[in-house]
């Protein structure tokens, strides 16, 4: 990105470093090919066919989304292979029976009566994965819970059509971690888990299921995946602050900023305004140095943007405004129509708010419609 | 709303209750006609030429947006008085200029830069509002620095195409009340302090400069105005569950919903789960009955939704999932494939996302596209 480039930037722009998301993308599938798991990428962080190709390109061909309208954005450019990790949803059981005839389609359950309506209504193969609580509690059968899991098991003979492939589980707790080691352990004691329920699995009698995973931080981190079959990161692309936070990534690794102007400048309370908020950004939230924080933020460079600036936070958001709070001696580094490149909390938040990418070359990089 | 629509809806949408939105509008409109101050609602809250024309339908005129890209939306929709009430974006100067020359336009500054900024740029007559901090440390001159607004109001006599309209405030902090007194005791002092500043500049030998407030809570529970001459609200036209909170407005007025399928229960910790996160109501928060709230939740009912239920909250938002909180004895009233209504927290933010409006005849209603 050069000085003439920056000059073309008016207003909020997601700046996407595509060699980092590159690089980020054949990182992961070389950790995954070296432990020998599938690698299933999350495919809701980016959103778009184009940055999807990158994956294609590097032979990925089986993937995630966490919705049917992702789904079928991605069956439409020729994704063959999705698994739609949300539980499913009963009020879309026409649009879910139709993406089966299409595409080798891996649909998420997580009690008895989502399988019955699927064995009634899905004509067409479909993969099913049993939806695991392995500590998290957001939802999912708990991973202890093995009345549930037989029941289902047992009831799904009836559905020749209907091959259970496996469990999975999303280890949320590892985004609760402030250390590499806090999530590898929170990691550690999800997989665990899953390995356990696969052991009662097997020994009830039962096929014996594969193993799904997929946090970023888990698979950023963890060099042994142990049982695991298969693992389905997202967000690892872009990465963002929170990953940097948790230990998940380095701050080199990151790939996408906000590129915001700067409004206004209150050296009465070393604050600076830029045009860039909750319509941008989300408004999620972090712990960084013990406040809670919107975004990082580093300066504009020749080659998209520098280090994160120390001391330096997003600390208000509201619709269209950010206060990023600056030590007093850094205050003469920020002019009135300039630009700071926010480093957002949640990159997949921030990535859906702004729609389309730009690269560091200007190019424009288009997401599906919402 | 008749069952039949209810079984239509299969994902994540926004329920607008047409009537109470033009309920809304009347009431503001009329609240402003008797304390004899311009009415200039803030279209951000709808972003919709369609739900613009209905304020256009009673008299209004003149409007309020918060981007330059939303001034120019309204601007081809026919709408002719338009103030961008967010501080002059360098940037954006060329855009700017444009608009000046086709529509009465109002730009808000906050320093002598953005005064010479405009004085070279623009060529058309344009109206300036500068853009006073009278307490909420948002942005804006400080009510109290009367040597800068002197020394712009001085320079603004150079550049004869700029007229200086008067002082502009947006009262935020009545976001932070609990109670319509506090609301009130909040934007009371706010407005004093505009007044204080009105007269400043008059003893100082200048124009009196009209004021200009902007808050919702405030707008909807002051009955007198003062010296007051322009109100902006915006939020008033859907409320929300944090004005609910705030005591501006009763639930009766409150006129979206976000319709929400679920998708699995959890008896075990009480708790349901419903398609609907982050991407959809925003990661925007309230504190509610001593805990922090993404949201309070109705039952649909044939006109729509019915009373907010109670002790029932959102206490957790990821991308697309939405943990909801109830009482054990309520468990029953909720089942899988079923929906809840869920009133957002920031409506603003949960229309923006959202992108579309459904009315309860199943009518749907564009917004500007992001």
């Amino acid at each position: 990105m050069n000085e003439m480039y920056f000059e073309k930037i008016i207003k909020p722009t997601l700046i996407l470093n595509e060699q980092r998301a590159h690089e980020n993308i054949k990182w992961m599938a070389q950790r995954a090919h070296q432990a020998k798991v599938q690698f299933r990428p999350h495919f809701k962080t980016h959103q778009s066919l184009e940055i999807g190709n990158w994956f294609h390109e590097i032979g990925v061909r089986q993937i995630t989304v966490s919705s049917v309208e992702m789904a079928e954005y991605f069956a439409a450019g020729g994704w063959k292979d999705i698994t739609i990790a949300f539980p499913l949803n009963f009020r879309q059981i026409d649009q879910i029976q139709s993406l089966a005839l299409k595409i080798n389609l891996g649909i998420v359950i997580e009690n008895l009566d989502a399988l019955t309506l699927l064995g009634k209504s899905i004509r067409q193969k479909a993969n099913i994965w049993l939806k695991i609580d392995s500590g998290t509690h957001r939802t999912g059968i708990s991973w202890d819970n093995l009345e549930i899991v037989f029941q289902i098991l047992t009831e799904s003979r009836k559905f020749h059509h209907l091959a259970i492939q496996g469990i999975l589980t999303h280890a949320g707790s590892t985004y609760t971690a402030h250390s590499p080691e806090d999530a590898i352990r929170l990691q550690t004691e999800s997989t665990k888990r899953m390995v356990q329920l696969q052991r009662d699995i097997v020994q009830a009698g039962f096929l014996k299921p594969l193993i799904s995973i997929g946090d970023t931080p888990g698979c950023s981190l963890l060099n042994d995946f142990g049982a695991v079959d298969e693992i389905r990161p997202g967000n690892f692309i872009f990465y963002d602050a929170e990953q940097l936070e948790i230990g998940s990534c380095s701050q080199d690794q990151i790939s996408v900023a906000l590129a915001c102007p700067i409004v206004a400048l209150h050296p009465e309370r070393n604050e600076v305004v830029i045009y860039g908020g909750a319509i941008h950004l989300s408004k999620e939230v972090f712990l960084h140095a013990g406040s809670t924080s919107y975004g990082l933020v580093a300066h504009p460079e020749q080659n998209g943007w520098g280090k994160i600036l120390p001391d330096c936070s997003i600390i208000r958001l509201s619709q269209e405004h950010g206060i990023l709070s600056v030590p007093g001696s850094m205050m003469d580094q920020f002019q009135i129509g300039g630009l700071v490149m926010v480093i957002p909390v949640h990159s997949c938040l921030t990535a859906h708010l702004m729609h389309r990418y730009v690269t560091l070359e200007g190019k424009e990089i288009q997401m599906m419609a919402s």
